[in-house]
């Protein structure tokens, strides 16, 4: 997708220094955009946990990059497992980062460069898959409203900046945009971290895509009045049976989803699928420090700082994802095709189970 | 209640001089404890325009003092009348407003300063008997769990600060604290204005209550955890069905305990009961300025700002409340009763409809 109308991925080598990985520092959007460079795998397993990247397909790419600029520094096996396993305990959640370390560990390290790019352009691909399996939805939804725009409601950011390029959630609405379909997103602020406000309205202002920022109290309301024909979120993990782990307050969309008719799918690759799991709530779910919640960062001043929200001495708590039964979900839109949020659903699409 | 041990009313006649009302002003809350002083009705629609003073109740008593203001300057019945339609252009969705102020002037304007006085009174005793009747909740729930605290989630602000003193939805909890019964309060932050995180957090803060921040999307996670043993919320405008507009967010809430058999109540003094209106969705709701999303206000440097979280040019919606139907509505906690969230009920308690 497009900064400033120039084309990006969100993460990629130098293209001065192959012994660098660039990525954007997604904390300091909307305001800032600032380009990041990783030396060793410590900044990566850095950049993982503070969220300078975020959204599982592209922790597990940035994983990967993280275990070349291991390699780089030594090929020594207790070495790259030491890497592997800080890498891997930066946050809990996402299955993507655990999928995309084996992978590499199951290669020689003298090829961990070629297999990192293959699973950049991999991810690439299947978002782009994504894309066309769920344009169908919507050019179902524009035919009904004949000529006014799809109303798509999306919660956090699934955009291109949680992947490589075009995102899960997003991917449909970019390539519905680019056919020519009117399109307008509701975006959920998403707190605590905004990453609605400061991401998802961002990547969709610079693709010239209509948006309306809204708090994540306000969807039920929108819903109730009609004014939502489609909701479309992605996925940190999800287990066999279609339930998923999706950033906080994805379950209560969905309930209004439901109560109100609102056609409800999320969108994912094949990778954040963990068969070993049946049951959302074996799913572990991250507490991240409270200061995300009584804390929030914005522009004052022409610069980005934190203000304090709460009263001195107020406790927060922060869970950073829910669970999402599958029976508040309409379907699944994968690489693959779209399916039921179901064992057998999933099954249909991936016969063989893992990376199917 | 109490502010640094003092205990204190939402508004009050300045003890100096009787021409002057004052008020908290509560958009400073909870980093500065400023009071306010309203000389002019006009000063007493802005207090309530720019949410200075905000929550159902208060709002009619601020109404009430502002006629007496009005009435100082003039007992003209053309200014009077004025005075009265420009109070009521302030805040289109609390009933409480045109309560209050019908209730002014159908008084000779010799009798405002008196009536207010009584509006005032009867508020809090209205609160207290709202904590009288929704402690028992509270007290079967303490049994249940044999000295663990009894969670409590509540969204936005339906405390002292929302009446003139006690609160609604809070009434029974400060109440059960005053009883020795160990509360602890999920404490829904609210966006946009963060009225939760503000001053909820605030107000419990101060009465030594145990309460805990989240962010309005947490609430649904916790539900199904088990860790909300009781939702209680306010209303800004109830329908003689049942139904309840309250602060955005509200609905999404109530669908969460539905969905987890969490009981979900509503706490209202009865001057909040429409009694013309059966259909929650013909209540008008308020649309307000897209900068109270675009913005979040905090303390930064000692001082409170205002920081932008979403990008220059992304548009913003602001919705201010949202319609809960009856049936996800566990009961109505009255100032004459608890009672199921229906004609029947509302009818059982208040026989003769409007002010019972």
């Amino acid at each position: 997708m497009h900064v400033d109308g120039k084309p990006f991925r969100t993460i990629w080598p130098h293209p001065g220094d192959p012994s660098i990985v660039q990525i954007i520092d997604q904390r300091q959007l909307p305001h800032a955009f600032v380009i990041q460079d990783l030396k060793t795998w410590q900044d990566g397993a850095t950049a993982i946990r503070d969220m300078a990247v975020r959204g599982a397909p592209l922790i597990g790419a940035t994983a990967a990059w993280s275990m070349v600029l291991a390699a780089q520094a030594s090929e020594d096996r207790a070495h790259l497992a030491q890497a592997a396993e800080g890498l891997l305990a930066t946050r809990p959640t996402a299955v993507n980062l655990r999928w995309a370390i084996e992978r590499m560990q199951a290669e020689e390290p003298a090829e961990y460069r070629a297999l990192a790019e293959d699973i950049c352009d991999e991810d690439v691909a299947i978002s782009r898959r994504i894309a066309e399996h769920g344009l169908p939805l919507i050019e179902a939804l524009a035919d009904e409203k004949k000529g006014d725009p799809v109303h798509i409601l999306t919660h956090c950011n699934a955009g291109w900046l949680a992947t490589v390029d075009w995102g899960t959630a997003t991917a449909p609405i970019y390539l519905a945009h680019e056919r020519g379909i009117p399109v307008h997103v509701w975006v959920d602020e998403t707190r605590p971290r905004n990453q609605g406000a400061h991401l998802t309205a961002w990547e969709l202002g610079q693709e010239g895509i209509a948006h309306t920022v809204i708090v994540d109290n306000a969807g039920g309301h929108l819903m109730q009045h009609g004014q939502v024909d489609l909701c479309i979120t992605g996925t940190d993990r999800t287990t066999r049976s279609g339930a998923v782990a999706n950033k906080i307050g994805t379950y209560l969309k969905a309930l209004a989803a439901k109560d109100n008719g609102v056609p409800f799918y999320v969108a994912l690759p094949s990778t954040t699928i963990d068969w070993d799991l049946d049951d959302g709530f074996a799913i572990p779910i991250e507490q991240r420090d409270p200061e995300e919640v009584t804390h929030v960062q914005g522009k004052h001043d022409g610069a980005t700082v934190q203000v304090q929200i709460t009263p001195d001495g107020s406790p927060a708590g922060n869970y950073a994802f829910d669970v999402t039964p599958a029976r508040l979900i309409s379907g699944l839109i994968t690489e693959h095709g779209v399916c039921p949020a179901s064992e057998a659903g999933l099954r249909g699409l991936f016969p063989g189970g893992a990376r199917g």
